[in-house]
C-alpha cells in the first residue's frame, strides 16, 4: 500500500503545452511513469527549453508522430490524432494493469475535429473507450468539489435538459464516485438552484419547485445527506460550501465561475463513473504558451497527486484494513 | 467641497435588519442625516438592542408607521408599505435638495408585493419615482465592478433576452456611469460571453458571433476600451478584470456569482442611470437575523461610503477645479 502509485500520461497536444508539464513534473513522478507516446517527443522539448528528461520512464513507442509533426502553439489535425492515439495507448496501459491511473494532458477541440473525431473531448472519448454507461465531470481541489448536471451546450438549452432523469442520473453518479474515489461513504451534497435566487418562490422560474426539489427530496428519503437548491450567487461568498463535500451546479459557468475563482491553480478534472482513474489539469492547450517554457505546472502536479489519492482510496475500500 | 455629504436613508422592511443597519452606522453618519421615517422605529430597535440614537438625526414623521407592525422576522403588507413610503420620502428628499444621496435598506419583494405592488424591487420602483428613462444595476466594490445585461428573469428566458438593443442599452449605461459617477471618462469594459467558452468558436452557442461581437466591434468603433467576449468561467480566477474598470456579465449568477465570492462583505449596488445617486447593500432583509443584533453591517457602511463618494465625483465633473 505504501508503493507509489504509476501514473500512465498522456501527451495531450503536442504543440500544446502538455510535454512540457510532464518534463516539469519529472522530479515527483516515480520510476516506471508510462508515458503514453515516443520518447522523441519529449525529448525534443527538453532540448527546446533546457529541461531534463528522466531515463527511468517508460514511452509506447507504437503511438507514430512524425518529428516534423511538432510544431509548439500550431493546432493541426496531426497533433489532433497524435493526441487520440495517445490517449488510446495510455487506456490500454492502465487497463493492462502497467500503471494504476490515467493523467490526461489538454488537446484542442477543433484539432481532434480536424482528424475526423466526433467526441467533443476526453471525457466522452474515454467513456467509448472503457464502455463506461454513465460518466460525469466533478472538478475538485482541496476546499471544493464541484460536478455538473449539464456540461457543454449553449445557454439557451440548459433549462431544457434539466429533467428529473438528469438530475437523478448526475445526484447518483456524484455521490458512488464521492464513496468510491474519495472515501466518503456518506457524502453531503449541496444542490444549486438554476434560476437566480433559486426562483425566488417561483417568480424567477419554475424548476426549482416543479424539478429539483422533488428530487432532492426522493435522494433525501433514501438516506442520502442531500440539500437544497441554494441560491447560487451567495453560495460560494459566504462560505457555504465549506460545509459540503461537494456541490452540484446545474450549468457549465454557474460550477465553474465560482470553481475556477476560489482554486484557480489547484484545479483538477475527475472523471466520474468511469472503470479506470483518470484526473486532468482544469485548464486548455494553451497554444501562446507553447515552447515558450512558461507553462504554470501547478494544476497539472495537483491532478498527479489527485490521481495517487484516488487510487489509494479505491484500494482502502476494495481492501479495507 | 470638503463638507461631508448627506445621506437620506431608507428603513427598507421594518422587521429586516434595516433599522439595526442604520444604528450600527450612527458613528460615520453625519448630523443632518435623513432618516425616511419616524423616529420611534428606530427608538424601538435602539431600545431592543441597546444601541444610542443620536439626537442630530432628521426624520419624517409624515411616514406613517403604526408601533404594533413592528415584529422583527415577520413578513407583512404593512411592513411592505411602510418599506415604499420610506423610499417615497428618501427621494423626496434627496429631490428637494436636503439630502445630497439615497442610501436604501433591504425590503422584502413578497411583502411589497403583498402590499399591492406589482414593481419587482427598489431599482424599478425608484425608476418610476425620479422618471428615469433607462437604469441599471452595478455591483461594486473597491476591487471589481460587475453590470448585468439581464437581471431578475428565469435561465430559459435569458438567451432570448440577449439582443443587440439590450446589449448597446447596457454598454452604454454602464459607459455613461463609470464616466458620471465614478470618475472615469475613457472606461475599460470588459464583456463576458453569454455561453461555455464564451462558444467556443460556435459549437457551444453563436450569440458571441452573432450578437456580442458585433456590438462590440460596434463600441470599438465609436472610440470606447470595450472588449471581448471573454469566456466567463476562468476570467475571474485569472485576475483578469482587475485589468478592467468593470465586466458587463449577461445574467444574474455569471455576474453575481463571481461578485460575491470576491467581494462578499463589501459590495454595494448601485443604481445607473437615475438623476439621484443611490445605493444599497448587496444583501436582503435577512429576517433569520432581525431583531437578534447579529446583523453585519459591512456592505451598508460600504453603501454610505460609496455614496459619498458618488456625490463627490458628481460634483468634481460638474465644477472642475
Amino acid at each position: 500500500m505504501n508503493t507509489q502509485a504509476i501514473p500512465a500520461l498522456t501527451l495531450g497536444d503536442i504543440n500544446g503545452i502538455g510535454p512540457e508539464l510532464i518534463l516539469r513534473s519529472a522530479s515527483v513522478l516515480p520510476a516506471g511513469t508510462c508515458i503514453a507516446g515516443p520518447r522523441h517527443v519529449l525529448a525534443h522539448y527538453a532540448t527546446l527549453l533546457d529541461l531534463d528528461l528522466p531515463g527511468h520512464w517508460r514511452f509506447d513507442e507504437s503511438v507514430a508522430i512524425l518529428p516534423e509533426h511538432i510544431r509548439p502553439g500550431h493546432r493541426s489535425a496531426e497533433a489532433g490524432e497524435a493526441a487520440m492515439a495517445s490517449v488510446r495507448s495510455a487506456v490500454a496501459t492502465v487497463q493492462a494493469g502497467q500503471a494504476d491511473y490515467l493523467v490526461t494532458a489538454p488537446l484542442s477541440k477543433e484539432g481532434i475535429a480536424a482528424a475526423g473525431y466526433t467526441v467533443p473531448g476526453h471525457t466522452e472519448y474515454l467513456q467509448q473507450l472503457t464502455g463506461a454507461p454513465e460518466v460525469g465531470m466533478l472538478l475538485a481541489a482541496d476546499s471544493l468539489r464541484v460536478a455538473l448536471t449539464t456540461i457543454h451546450i449553449p445557454i439557451s438549452q440548459v433549462a431544457a435538459r434539466i429533467t428529473e432523469t438528469s438530475l437523478t442520473r448526475s445526484l447518483d453518479l456524484l455521490i458512488r464516485s464521492l464513496a468510491q474515489d474519495f472515501g466518503l461513504p456518506h457524502p453531503r451534497v449541496a444542490v444549486l438552484g438554476l434560476n437566480p435566487h433559486a426562483g425566488d418562490g417561483g417568480v424567477l422560474g419554475t424548476e426549482e419547485t416543479t424539478l429539483i426539489h422533488p428530487v432532492i427530496q426522493r435522494f433525501r428519503t433514501a438516506g442520502h445527506r442531500v440539500e437544497g437548491p441554494f441560491p447560487a450567487d451567495g453560495f460560494f461568498g459566504s462560505g457555504r460550501h465549506r460545509t459540503f463535500d461537494a456541490v452540484l451546479a446545474q450549468y457549465h459557468d454557474q460550477g465553474l465561475i465560482p470553481f475556477k475563482t476560489l482554486a484557480f491553480d489547484e484545479g483538477v478534472n475527475v472523471t466520474m463513473g468511469l472503470p479506470i482513474i483518470r484526473t486532468s489539469p482544469d485548464h486548455g492547450t494553451a497554444y501562446d504558451l507553447a515552447g515558450t517554457g512558461r507553462a504554470r505546472p501547478h494544476s497539472y502536479l495537483a491532478a498527479l497527486r489527485m490521481g495517487a489519492e484516488l487510487v489509494h482510496n479505491r484500494q482502502s475500500i476494495s481492501n479495507p484494513a
